[in-house]
């Protein structure tokens, strides 16, 4: 009832009787009241002006199912959502929920972190409560070697709804980072369970700096938030809700040839290291080069004086990207 | 205690005083009694004759941490043990544990398995207490993409285990069935946990099949059990020692190149496939050829009439390889 009466006063964006509310769901006055109630209690501000009805005024920035689901513009993407006000991990629970066979498409969503996942298998501290920590479970029939191209099909997704919401650039550093005036903003974490040919499910753990008004100092140089970025707090269920529409949207054209090849040119507008300087450090011998893109399999191209290279995995440094706009 | 007082027993392979153990572990002759009638309660025979002492008569075929602790012989496979009378499955089990951060070479191993797991997500139905349900946890510092070579590590193990075992031939039907006269033998089912560029963890689920005297009517074309081949019933801990010690053996040859060139050769002399027709069926055309062998990624070579081709994933059925010796 909750999520459905968030939506009935979201569309109607105007005052919205009792009795037409008491019809569309076929509920007593007093069931309304009690809902209406309930949204005030978590923070939504709810005019009722006597023989004109309801109207929001303001929706507070708290991540909820019922405010999720409420705005869900997706077909598949969070068609089923965990929301946790504290976990330890998103893509810790979201690989329990995989393993016992929640569908594709289920969102774990927390309002904060306590131990989030680095790469590597290192750790990584989330700050309380400023942010965005989601992690999507999908469970798609394709081979276990293309399955780490999604996490840059998830970059673009983040990019984008970044960018839209904002309406500043957010770009990417290859591969999955995503940075506003080339400090990170947004880290993903991909993770995949499989057999020799057959996926048994992948999880993309997103985490976004959204409110942060400070840093600790050692990542005061290199993190940033949205609000540090643009001096605005955006809302976050809206945030997340463009990152799975987008999501869902560059999913469909990987899913046609399995790889990159559909969102190359998009990727390669986002990214900040297009044509410029990157040193390759994961290798054997670090190198560096100007980058080129990256290829319908998401390896980063990087020509050196001698020739033009291909690189897979690891970490790239990237100089000079400040001020990239 | 157990498990000392039966390592020491069974190294004795004589009598062996109760004087001698009270030093040995610096017990009293009631703590050395206790731990004898406890192991007599599991099964084993143990002879206690006045002025002699203790000696073993007998081991059971019965599975227990003690039982695989006292004969252990391996560096690193099997440091940790988990043994259950029934789990659901195995490799289940195992990848809780590893995402609790237990050591790589852990391994789960259960009498009965309720609900074990296929290829592609397909249930298996594991006999009762006929066989060897194990699961070898992995935490190796490899490229994901290279983990699935890992399952043909695997099938080479528990190929020359069973033919050390039984005196017999144990075949490897590419990638990782093992059979014996056309018929198979055991099952191995190899899942991964990674990152873009990290793996988290690799399971490697064995299921022989030992004691089996029949089988449904459905598998009996198709399945056998070693007493069926050879009208002897082994010992399933000893069996499951010999994979662990070939496995670390093998696994060692592994990971000096990380991938599967110094095992081409071994392998490709236990593959029943070898030089046979095949019939591809995985593949969006269906081809048949002859089968020439593993590359060192393990991929099988396939020789059409027109052309050679490199198969690395599906299902290949074998044709004519009743009565392989």
């Amino acid at each position: 009832m909750r999520t459905e009466l968030l939506a009935a006063l979201k569309e109607a964006d105007d005052y919205i009787s009792g009795q037409e509310l008491c019809e569309k769901f076929g509920v007593s006055r007093t069931a309304v009241w009690k809902a209406v109630k309930q949204l005030r209690e978590a923070g939504y501000v709810i005019e009722a002006v006597q023989n004109k009805g309801y109207k929001i005024k303001s929706i507070p920035d708290r991540l909820s199912e019922s405010e999720l689901l409420s705005i869900r513009r997706t077909k598949w993407a969070g068609c089923s959502i965990f929301y946790y006000d504290t976990l330890d991990s998103t893509n810790t629970r979201a690989k329990q929920l995989a393993e016992e066979g929640c569908p594709t498409g289920t969102l774990v969503v927390a309002n904060r972190q306590d131990a989030g996942k680095g790469r590597r298998g290192r750790s990584f501290t989330s700050p309380e409560g400023d942010g965005i920590f989601m992690t999507l479970v999908l469970k798609p029939d394709i081979n276990p070697n293309h399955a780490s191209m999604l996490t840059l099909v998830a970059a673009l997704a983040v990019s984008a709804a970044i960018a839209e919401q904002t309406g500043r650039p957010a770009g990417i550093k290859w591969p999955n980072d995503i940075v506003m005036n080339g400090k990170k903003v947004c880290g993903i974490l991909t993770e995949m369970s499989a057999q020799l040919d057959y996926v048994n499910h992948i999880v993309v753990g997103i985490g976004i700096n959204v409110h942060n008004e400070t840093f600790p100092k050692e990542f005061s140089e290199t993190a940033t938030s949205i609000y540090l970025e643009t001096g605005k707090h955006e809302n976050r269920a809206e945030l997340i809700e463009k990152v799975l529409e987008r999501f869902e949207q560059y999913y469909a054209v990987f899913m046609e040839t399995e790889d990159l090849s559909g969102l190359v040119r998009e990727y390669n507008a986002r990214l900040v290291n297009m044509h410029r300087q990157v040193k390759v450090l994961d290798s054997k011998e670090p190198f560096e080069g100007q980058a080129m893109g990256i290829t319908p399999h998401g390896e980063l191209i990087v020509d050196t004086w001698e020739s033009r290279r291909l690189v897979s995995s690891g970490e790239v440094s990237v100089r000079g990207i400040y001020g990239y706009v």
